[in-house]
């Protein structure tokens, strides 16, 4: 036992080096000045309504993981060195806590993000911590933030968990500091008047991904050139990229991407791309994935299929609907792909998206929101 | 003339949009505090000696770009969900200014940074500004700060351009608000005892940059992976990675790569990477480009070639040296590659560098400093 603890800590000055924070010790200070609660009605724009307080933790090279805090919710201050500035050390989590009908507060799969926020931090150099701590802090902290928890189903509290460096050289090296912190923002429905299917443009000169580098962490460099191709093709009259690795398809904008159709075989299949690195592992993809293997209805395969297979399939009438799938909207329909100087018409059988589209956001909200009762949920009351 | 000026400008509730900032509208307040000069030896780290003061104009889409100011070395203040902590909205620039033996600065082809710096920006949908009035106001900055350009060849001050998003949304959208800061560091040379050639690990498993994504441009994503990467490859007793796109040798840790060889038809040949989108456009990279080609004393070609061309060419005694070169070092000597599992061990006439290697630390080194007058100097003082 002792050999085991020795080798998992280091020395430092007599000191020991904590490899991991721990949620009992969180200090705690709530804030005196609790912000007004704004409207829950369409004018709520994601991610802009912050709450009342932050979570912070910081971690330094000699001393590890210090004390985690939550304080009234305040701006970071950084020396402007810091390596988040610079050399995109960087990485979130995005998730929500949602009301139940009886007033309890339940998190979505929590700690499917506790772990892919360890993976794309070890991929940035960052610091690791005892996942099972994060994830008692994070109950805590949405615990002390509870009343903006909305009572309304379709709105909830979205947490955002961070790790940046915060290590104060301008040469580009490992980072011998970091700060983990979490934002939590109230949000409303992503579709607050019924589903707004997306328009996909598909161009292989905008790559967002591709094997050997981190497409598949939620680092901040996979976004920001994204940004801007989008921002290109929103002028164009299209939502989202479709974005390709080599020819096969793999995410849309920044969700992953479903196609039910009939396929080849003449077999209707469920398809997603696989886990080869260059994708996002999404805790909605795979719990979508979870739920149609129950269902056992239709095949349902993650394998790669390229974006000739699909304009093809499309032009034969055998794809049936495709959605995008994430944490912010769930699923978000698909009505067309603009593809080498053509756009292919997607089928929509309830008029603004398909029937499994309806259907999994309609289970999935179920689950969330605690009208099923599903190993999946997570309960945050003490 | 108007209806140029006019397509330039959008209106907003009838007041202007400040398409750029300009150096003539700086408002400056000086320290009260003035640092203590770091000693000029062996103990200076690169990049953590922050000179007195910090440029910074902050922008928005509604008015532009705002007043830019020079206050004291400052933290930034920023809240949470600013953009640049989330999604990689960040770009940067290195260039030095250095003392003349005479006590007058220069800097080195500062055009160069400024205009890739907006090509960063561009591809982060971060905003554009005038280059030249950027220039100017860097010319000021460093003025301001000048004590700390340092009478002593080798050491310089680093400057450090960054433009940064500080929309405060988690949304994953456009920025609507930025800050562009400089910060100037006392900088010694890179190698203050000499050349320490590196020895470079060649793996297409880790891959920096591809065709269709942003790898020509100086954004904070292209970093963070190549130093958790780099990280793993200390430990085997490397220094660098040597990046491919497919098998093409493209750059080699943070810097662009040559080699001076006897190509295959027996031509003395320097080499390096093409401008392909997939390397970064170097300002050294550039200056050696076009020093050699005045020279006229071999063969000097961007073209793309292959791992395989450059260890069948070590193998055969062929290769006669090979170096990165960037900013911080100028030249930095290649002793061996590892590949599959071998290490391939390239010479060095001069024990620690090739003779062009030295050659070219030496020759821009004089032009830096004055040494030679040059059209590349570009002189602050008024």
């Amino acid at each position: 036992m002792w050999s085991t603890l020795h080798s998992k800590l280091r020395f430092s000055s007599g000191k020991r080096l904590n490899s991991t924070f721990r949620a009992s010790e969180i200090v705690i200070d709530l804030t005196n000045n609790p912000k007004t609660m704004p409207a829950l009605d369409e004018t709520l724009i994601f991610g802009k309504k912050t709450t009342d307080h932050l979570f912070s933790v910081d971690w330094d090279a000699k001393r590890g993981w210090h004390t985690p805090q939550i304080t009234p919710y305040q701006p970071l201050v950084l020396d402007p060195t810091s390596s988040c500035f610079h050399y995109g050390t960087e990485c979130f989590e995005g998730m929500k806590a949602y009301r139940t009908a009886t007033g309890k507060v339940l998190l979505f799969r929590p700690e499917m993000n506790v772990r892919r926020l360890r993976k794309s931090a070890a991929a940035l150099a960052l610091p690791d911590f005892d996942g099972e701590e994060f994830l008692q802090c994070i109950r805590k902290f949405v615990d002390i933030d509870r009343r903006w928890v909305p009572n309304k189903k379709g709105y909830s509290m979205y947490i955002r968990p961070t790790m940046i460096g915060t290590h104060q050289q301008l040469g580009v090296t490992k980072p011998g500091k970091a700060k983990l912190f979490i934002v939590n923002a109230l949000v409303g429905p992503y579709f607050p008047t019924g589903f707004k299917p997306v328009a996909l443009y598909c161009d292989e000169a905008r790559v967002r991904a591709w094997p050997g580098g981190v497409g598949d962490k939620k680092v901040g460099g996979n976004y920001g050139p994204g940004i801007a191709y989008t921002d290109e093709i929103n002028k164009l009259g299209y939502q989202q990229l479709l974005w390709l690795v080599n020819e096969n398809v793999t995410e849309v904008g920044t969700m992953n991407f479903f196609v039910l159709w009939k396929n080849k075989e003449g077999e209707t299949e469920l398809i997603t791309a696989p886990l080869d690195s260059t994708i996002l592992e999404g805790v909605t993809r795979d719990s979508i994935l979870a739920l149609t293997k129950e269902w056992s209805e239709f095949k349902v395969s993650e394998r790669s299929f390229t974006i000739h297979e699909l304009t093809e399939a499309i032009e034969q009438g055998r794809v049936i609907e495709a959605f995008g799938a994430g944490t912010a909207c769930i699923v978000c329909p698909v009505k067309k792909i603009f593809y080498k100087g053509k756009d292919y018409e997607i089928p929509m059988k309830l008029g603004n998206s398909g029937l499994l589209t309806k259907r999994l956001l309609d289970h999935v909200l179920s689950i969330q929101y605690g009208e099923i009762q599903h190993p999946w949920s997570y309960q945050v009351d003490y």
